[in-house]
């Protein structure tokens, strides 16, 4: 056994040797960051030797320089007698990962407001099955002396006049005491369906006026959340956080893996409950002075895959042929079965998935789009962590997956990071000194640059020509912001260290801008495919709708003029937030809208793009700045010049 | 803070100068028998001080010689300095307490089948909705591909015909895995209720022959449990053992007391669900070779205290005027809620209650009995650590509950135990010699007296005139069987220690014999007031049922000698054993027979004995052998000659 301490940390532990350095970490229960879930290709799990030394491969990653300093992959190192490891920058950014911060501003607020009013646009009712109702209970006698629970029941019965009552076990453990305490004069909050009441929680006194529920989107890298006040429908707080699994992997496909580990599976679900929405929740409990067991409704969307894991149920059959999720509907479940932090009988519902890669997110994305009810055909692209695309119109919806990996929201981009503060979201470059002007988003110090910032970057390195249509650097160009390492490899360095007095430079090399141009390309081949299928082009879209964690302030011009969204009228294209979220706040708003949720879920169509006739030679010509045939971008062609 | 060192456990702890010594050994997670709960009246929590001191108040418990040698009430001492405490006979009743037994034998097995024959000839029809049905899938292809959850249902609608298909969380969780590993050929268990089914189990190939329930019959004092195979009836495993809670008081007012005091609740319900139940199901899984999650059904009844423990909800306003208790009927409840380990989806039924004294043990018994189709009088009187009786017939019902304390199963007799292996369960004792002959549960060596051995003792001990009608010990005897003691109190030695070879004397002294003159003596004026209440006499009894746990050699003559039953012709009376564990059984194996149940429960008048007018002077009255009033029992008064 050696002696593994991390000085970072003040934590030591014991360790065989031969055992993973990244195993180790994540065992000492130190948080780290490792997208690639530990095959040596992220390079993300940077750790300093400071005493000792591990036996560790080769890795890309680690230059010369900071070779020499005692850096290593964790990943690619394994224990080898005792040793002092630092765990620098990543646990800074694990740390800041998983900073809460609060979504948006009043500008996040119209746009539900703007989303409800659509909704009942499309002739859909607000209005829920869960109540308050204050009851003023005949205190027991020697007389008249039935239990609590029938006491409780028989005063529901005589002011709701309705047949079967019910109150879970949590429920009834507090009856005795909150009756005593508040002299019989309570409130019930209650679920009605048909002829039953479902008693979910008992208050003191008069509380019918404090009714809540909580909306939350789990994205595959950011899990954003809302609490919503139900008699009003007003949001009355908001975070925003990392999704704690990112640790274990930051594409869907590696969280698959690692789910399949043993005691994976545990692990992913405890990250997103315990140590991501539940501390989203504490939070905006502190902030709202709201507690936790006025939360009588909980509505979540996220990807099938992240379904499965906030459920704790395994998703390995989604990654093999046939692609089978365990589920798509959302089962009944109770809170405290999943140890949400919420009134323990509320119930848990799961915005219904499509398809393995189509999720819950997708299909309240859909919802709060209204495309099922608009007579215009609707384009409607979600870029999170993936990108998935939903074509149609009232008549018809179809939808598909691209395997865009995680470029959108930072992953496998050396400087990438997910469109919270710090992250670089705008970008312009001086086509004559090939100076950069950046907008950061909190006006903080830049920390990395989010999906917004990538796409605008590439678009202006392309047209300031510092790079090619195939996304190389340009050799010969006399600025001392392009550089090449001794493989050759060229890098534009945004943001020096020296300017913003950071820890490094904020840089994007060859190999990020060419996975990004794959993202991009797997998102336009997706579209173009979809609508081939349907023997119709790109003139048949009337609206096209973005929505997911690329960032607020997605530019529609660049993300044309790169070529991952067709060259199409630019009043044609809308960014509409975070609709899987507010398809979530208007399932909860509306049990209309719930039912409309659940038919929109069997009611598309799933295109699986790999059977797909052309669809790869599709993506491979779309591999390219904007596209390998410029005909199909004239303003491209037009501003290029070719 | 001083350190205390139990030298029988091997256990050290720190204390605070001051702090019980009864809560030290219990913070210590070492089990101690204290039925009184700590407050210096039963004596059983004798510890032995081995070096160093504690400060202890003086008790009646510790002669002169057991102080000599260092042995002090735990809870009557408080620490003061570092301490080596042993804890010798104490530790081994406890752990003898929680044997885990057989029930019974082919005795046993007999009374349950007959009991079905009762049922089906009082017109209930067996018949169960728990269903088991053995499905082949086809396996998902990629033009096939929904959800596995989606295609279990699909099947499940084509070969079930049903509507409503749902699985709980933990059947999901299992789905992909034995779908797979059994090549989609798997066995479903489910609920089916109208046009609805819900699946609560997966299992791989055909299983549909093994489907099995368990009933539970949770008594304060002792708890009886048995597998039950659902297809045929038969029990496949029976097992019995003391109930864990007993450490925190022997009877249902000493439990609520420590059900009020800090984790009091969470203790008192790991006791009967972790320390009890579990080990319980364990035993009988291991001889069965049955598995948890085949148990698909789970009934159980106790008292209305012990209902409230199990599901952990305060009893709290059972003992407070007006008598509240949380609840009567059966919440719906699953068992992974509760930690019982059944399949997690079986649902937990727990036989509903009648009042705060006249619990589901008592509605299930009464179950049983087929009082509630009797066109005969029946009285029916459960004796287990509460005294509860029922008395009616087809066209009416009542009950009350007789404050007999814990007697009956050995709380409060300073040599009493429950009927378990060891036990003394029949006297006999010769008028000349006053020697005894005993005869032992199990053919061991005696270790105490059971209930029905203490009847049969008294009895005895009155015909033998050793005792008078005072239950006082006659002085000037000559046998060296009867002693009395400095304060001048008598006692009478069952069994020397060197007759046995055992640890110390078998004994019963005058306030043992006071304790249960007033349990026998608030049973008989619980059934002579219920029976006036309705204006009728003993002569209108047409049949005394008398179940329990006291023990399945009660003998009628000495209940009735001893005054305890009323002096009734003897072919009149009958025991039938652990009427509320075989009214569990039938609720098992008919839905019928669940529905007569609720029925039953609802149906029952209750007899609040404390506001009944006379029933005091009843009681007192009682409080003789047989009866002050002689008269009332003609075959004592022959016998005696009187």
């Amino acid at each position: 056994m050696a002696k593994v301490n991390f000085t970072s940390h003040g934590v030591q532990v014991e360790a065989k040797n031969g055992e993973s350095l990244l195993a180790v970490i994540r065992g000492a229960g130190i948080f780290i960051d490792a997208p690639c879930n530990g095959n040596g290709s992220c390079g993300k799990c940077k750790v300093k030797i400071i005493n000792g030394q591990v036996n560790c491969s080769k890795s890309n990653h680690i230059s010369e320089e900071e070779l020499a300093q005692g850096y290593v992959l964790a990943c690619c190192s394994t224990v080898n007698g005792d040793v002092d490891v630092e765990i620098p920058s990543t646990a800074d950014d694990a740390m800041h990962n998983m900073k809460i911060e609060d979504l948006g501003g009043e500008k996040e607020k119209i746009i539900f407001k703007e989303a409800i009013e659509k909704l009942k646009e499309n002739g859909i009712k607000l209005g829920i099955n869960i109540k308050k109702s204050f009851l003023q209970i005949p205190e027991p006698t020697l007389d008249d002396n039935i239990s609590d629970v029938d006491r409780l029941i028989r005063q529901v019965r005589n002011t709701l006049g309705c047949g079967n009552v019910q109150c879970g076990l949590s429920v009834i453990k507090n009856i005795p005491h909150i009756l005593r305490k508040n002299n019989f004069n309570i409130t019930i909050t209650y679920i009605e369906e048909e002829n039953n009441i479902n008693i979910i929680n008992i208050e003191g006194n008069d509380t019918s006026n404090k009714l809540y529920g909580v909306a939350i989107d789990i994205g595959t890298t950011s899990v954003a959340a809302c609490i919503i006040n139900l008699n009003s429908g007003d949001i009355i707080a908001k975070a925003s956080s990392g999704n704690a699994q990112i640790q274990y992997g930051a594409d869907v496909i590696n969280r698959i893996i690692y789910a399949g580990k043993k005691d994976g599976i545990k692990k992913l679900n405890d990250a997103i409950i315990k140590y991501t929405i539940n501390p989203l929740l504490a939070k905006m409990y502190r902030e709202s002075s709201i507690e936790s067991h006025e939360i009588a409704s909980f509505v979540v969307a996220g990807n099938t895959t992240m379904s499965h894991l906030f459920l704790g149920i395994q998703p390995d059959y989604i990654r093999m042929e046939p692609y089978i999720p365990a589920f798509l509907s959302s089962p009944y479940i109770k809170a405290n079965e999943l140890g949400v932090d919420v009134n323990p009988e509320t119930t848990i519902y799961l915005a219904p998935s499509v398809a393995s890669y189509v999720g819950g997110d997708i299909t309240a994305g859909a919802l709060a789009s209204g495309i099922w009810n608009s007579e215009e055909n609707v384009l409607f692209i979600d870029l999170g962590t993936n990108g998935e695309i939903v074509f149609g119109n009232r008549e018809f919806l179809m939808s598909c997956a691209c395997s865009a990996g995680p470029a959108f929201e930072g992953g496998e981009i050396s400087c990438g990071m997910r469109a919270s503060s710090g992250a670089i979201e705008k970008v312009e470059i001086d086509k004559n000194t090939y100076e950069p002007k950046i907008q950061i988003i909190g006006e903080e110090k830049p920390i990395g640059i989010c999906g917004s910032g990538i796409i605008d970057l590439i678009y202006q390195l392309m047209v300031a020509k510092i790079i090619d249509r195939r996304g190389k650097i340009v050799k010969g160009l006399n600025t001392p912001r392009v550089r090449f390492d001794e493989h050759g490899m060229g890098e534009y360095i945004l943001a020096f260290k020296e300017e913003y007095n950071i820890e490094k430079n904020i840089t994007i090399n060859e190999v990020d801008i060419d996975n990004f141009i794959r993202a991009k390309g797997a998102v336009y081949s997706g579209i173009s495919s979809m609508i081939s299928s349907v023997g119709m082009d790109f003139d048949c879209i009337d609206r096209l709708y973005i929505a997911g964690g690329i960032g607020n302030n997605l530019d529609v011009e660049s993300s044309i003029m790169i070529g991952m969204l067709p060259d199409i009228p630019r009043d044609k294209v809308k960014y509409i937030g975070n609709s899987s979220l507010i398809g979530c706040y208007l399932t909860i708003m509306s049990k209309e809208a719930k039912d409309k949720l659940e038919e929109i879920s069997s009611g598309i169509t799933y295109l699986e793009l790999s059977v797909e006739p052309g669809y790869m030679d599709e993506f491979v010509s779309a591999c390219f700045l904007p596209h390998t045939d410029i005909e199909r971008f004239p303003t491209v062609k037009q501003l290029l010049g070719e």
